[in-house]
């Protein structure tokens, strides 16, 4: 049994540009988890209050399968472990395995630490033997054990040895600067094994493009836990690659780890990393990019769907990815067709209306729009073409002015707003009024009109003011086209009671968002009413 | 001796949406060979008329170092080769070496050639004997030969053999599909030295992320010869990336390849393919990426500049790359006093006004600024505060009105903006007027704002006409407080000559894109009086 170490939260969140909120962190925990994750490493928290705040609402998720695990380093020279602030915070994070990193390489003890080669190890016995009356495992990751064993073999394995006395549950190897080549790897794993009998486990970069060949070798010479991110996401050229690593692992190596059944996650948890992250999800990535399993058209294509295996190394499906046949339409449509299965949705492939629908979804996706973290623009996109929801309201005109004096004053903004319910609506529900006409300001333009749009649908649907907006992204389509670029808003809200994501796409970027707005207020209209039959 | 093979412009081109020119292709086999490339593969002569045009071209070039090769199939069954217009053309090529691809894996022959398996092994050796007469070099690509070996290794041996008895100058073994494991590639290339003697060569695909070391245990067990692309550019997962690989051969495996002078070209070859390609440079590549040596954080900083060995694999300058210092919010003073001097600022730490100047920096970085990405706002910032610039206009107010009519109406905006010029600017340059106030329109606010703003500007500042922006990113920074969350803008900008990067911070996103719109014209301003003097 193989197990995995997600570090995509502490480690993989320190590539450039990155910040995951605390929100983001916690739906890429639940999705870690529905994965089959074993460890989630959720952040340092002694580090900052954003990090400790994680461990406390982590709480309360209900994880299926995932262990949290918090990540520091070992103790501070010259103080009493009780007295170590750093430490005292892991504790309190009460996670029930945490993670010590320690120098291993003597150059580090010296140059950086700059402490006694002695008290290194001191440290790193001391610091794990303390946690282990807190915690059910303590994991050592012994930094740069790689380079430092090639300087000073004897001292990298007392630090190990260190580790083991101290009754560490595994102990990580780790190519901290990414520089260690496979069969450097093979043979210092063999060396170690002569002299550590602890669990081993393997946490590799990829500076040389090694970091997921190093990590699966680590595996063939029995190391048990495999550190890395989902789409490999990390600081320089990144960590090793999980989303690389696992189906190697499960569906060529035949080792026990992640089920075959909670592979087919991967895709969309890789998407879902990279929406968070706000990055462009990486076309050519192994397995779970969007081309990994890009065919394209003419010769290839009668022989790839008679007999697949003719130019594909796996079927996509069983990673959650999907065959992309370049010229014709063919896997796109099937895919459509799963996913409204999915809400209760029967398709029928020839029908008309649903043909005019599966065009509309591949046009819009071409403008840029996607539905991955906004599943409630999908479902009303189709159920407004199938005649499945109604029209709640309809916009008669906004207008949104922002106005700056002068430099030393704010910019500020102010939106009017004109709304009109539909005749049967206000009707069944004894609305006095049909129309709406009312403004509002704010700090900037999107808040002003969100204000307003919600002032005055409030007004008819009182429902509404238990919707809440609790993330709002804001993704730039095509950046090299400058001002005139597209953004792709994101939003996610809530009423309490669910969550739901939407999202809206436009050159102009308060068009965009209203957009978005507007969809996540009729999906909690829609669900309302579905609610009540 | 180990040769490196570079298929960017046949392999590589078949990558998703590439398309070289003519033009392209001869720019990059002159970098190519500039690199010390052994090979470059130009393209398919039959397939197409601009790779037959190639051929002609390429000729004038000189080259110092590279040989051109010519690339096919084998000869069409069923006809005499010397009527096989595809063979002509590769003739016609008049090429030093020539390679052939043919199937090695019976699956393949059976249902995609359709001929019988000897009649198979029959094209393999006429093809390759008849060009032995015609070229000096003709090299054999076996095509998905390490699946065709798992699946009946007897056969995919008869085609090697086939290429060897014909002559073949090297019998290249193509992981097509992109499976193969790296240890299943050590034991099927064992196997194949037993019985083949010929030179071989490796060919891999990306798919299972392990061309980089499948490609270079080829090398270990014997090969001569390995295929591959800059930056891994190809279809689906990409080709074996050859700014891996030859780092890796030549500084780590310490193999005889490229020479380490040539070496240093690797990152600006890199660059211009990506440019070529029109792909955006990926940030993370191993070696040539931009953040490949980015360190963050300021407890790394001292250390990696007193002993680079600490955290760096390499020394950058090898690749032809350099180390960055990121100024983030992880950093410190230290961090901010070095970048300062890179700009060939001092700054002393004692100074009451630098005190300020980093208090500054620290509370912008706490809102959410970010310079990484934005060094020019990073540059104004500091000249403002110690005096080393001055202002070129000053904001009397803007105004954008965004208006959507109704639901089946586009939104659109119109920017009204009034700036005045400082006195002294306006008697140095003789400008007989001070204030311009005016407007522009377009389809989104942030537009009708930027074209608004040049307007005025180019009136007194006619040298902004050169200015364009080539960037716009936005990153919502605490995106759970919805829509009053902070918008992050950053642009990059072009006068054809730099590129410069600034960022805007604001609850309004309109005003945070304003920050960085006037930044990147200050930047402006100030550089071209900076040059003057």
């Amino acid at each position: 049994m193989v197990y995995i170490y997600d570090t995509t939260l502490r480690d993989g969140a320190q590539a450039k540009g990155v910040s995951f909120s605390l929100e983001d962190k916690l739906r890429i925990t639940s999705a870690l988890d529905d994965l089959g994750i074993h460890y989630i490493e959720g952040g340092w928290p002694g580090s900052n209050p954003k990090d400790l705040a994680y461990f406390k609402e982590v709480k309360k998720l209900n994880l299926k399968t995932s262990k949290i695990v918090a990540f520091s380093s070992t103790k501070r020279a010259g103080i009493k472990i009780e007295n170590d602030a750093n430490i005292k915070t892991l504790i309190e994070a009460e996670t029930p395995a945490i993670t010590i990193f320690g120098k291993s390489w003597d150059l580090h003890v010296k140059e950086a630490l700059k402490i006694s080669l002695e008290e290194n190890l001191e440290l790193i016995y001391e610091t794990i033997t303390y946690l282990k009356k807190y915690t059910d495992e303590v994991f050592f990751d012994a930094e740069h054990f790689f380079d430092g064993f090639k300087e000073n073999p004897e001292y990298s394995i007392k630090a190990l040895k260190a580790a083991e006395e101290a009754g560490a549950n595994c102990i990580v190897l780790a190519d901290t600067n990414g520089g260690t080549l496979w069969y450097e790897v093979e043979e210092i794993i063999d060396k170690v094994k002569e002299v550590i009998s602890a669990p081993l486990g393997i946490h590799a970069h990829n500076d040389s493009d090694m970091a997921v060949v190093n990590s699966l070798i680590a595996v063939r010479k029995g190391a048990v836990q495999i550190q890395g991110t989902i789409n490999g996401l990390g600081e320089r050229t990144g960590n090793a690659n999980l989303c690389s690593i696992i189906p190697n692992l499960v569906l060529k190596m035949k080792v026990e780890s992640i089920s075959k059944e909670n592979l087919k996650k991967l895709y969309s948890v890789s998407r879902l990393v990279s929406e968070l992250a706000n990055r462009p999800h990486p076309e050519n990535l192994p397995y779970v990019g969007e081309n990994a399993f890009a065919h394209k058209a003419g010769v290839h294509v009668s022989a790839v769907e008679k007999n697949p295996r003719t130019y594909e190394h796996i079927n996509p499906e069983l990673v959650g990815n999907k065959r992309i046949i370049t010229v014709s339409e063919l896997s796109g449509r099937s895919n459509i067709i799963n996913k409204a299965k999915e809400l209760g949705i029967e398709l029928d492939k020839a029908s008309p209306k649903v043909k005019a629908v599966l065009e509309k979804i591949k046009e819009l996706e071409a403008q840029g729009y996607q539905f991955e973290g906004a599943e409630a623009s999908f479902e009303l996109l189709l159920k407004e073409a199938l005649g499945l929801t109604r029209k709640y309201f309809e916009l008669k005109g906004f207008r949104v002015l922002t106005e700056k004096r002068s430099e030393n004053e704010e910019a500020y903004a102010e939106a009017t707003i004109k709304v009109e319910i539909p005749e049967e609506i206000a009707k069944e529900r004894n609305l006095p009024e049909r129309v709406e006409h009312t403004a509002a300001d704010g700090r900037g333009p999107v808040e002003a009109l969100d204000k307003a749009l919600r002032k005055a649908l409030e007004k008819f649907y009182p429902s509404l003011k238990e919707v809440k907006l609790t993330d709002y992204k804001v993704r730039i389509l095509n950046e090299t086209a400058g001002t005139e670029a597209s953004p792709r808003v994101l939003i996610e809200s809530t009423d309490g009671k669910n969550k739901w994501g939407t999202v809206g796409v436009s050159p102009n970027i308060i068009e965009a968002s209203w957009l978005a707005l507007i969809d996540a207020i009729k999906y909690k209209l829609m669900k309302d009413e579905e609610e009540k039959k």
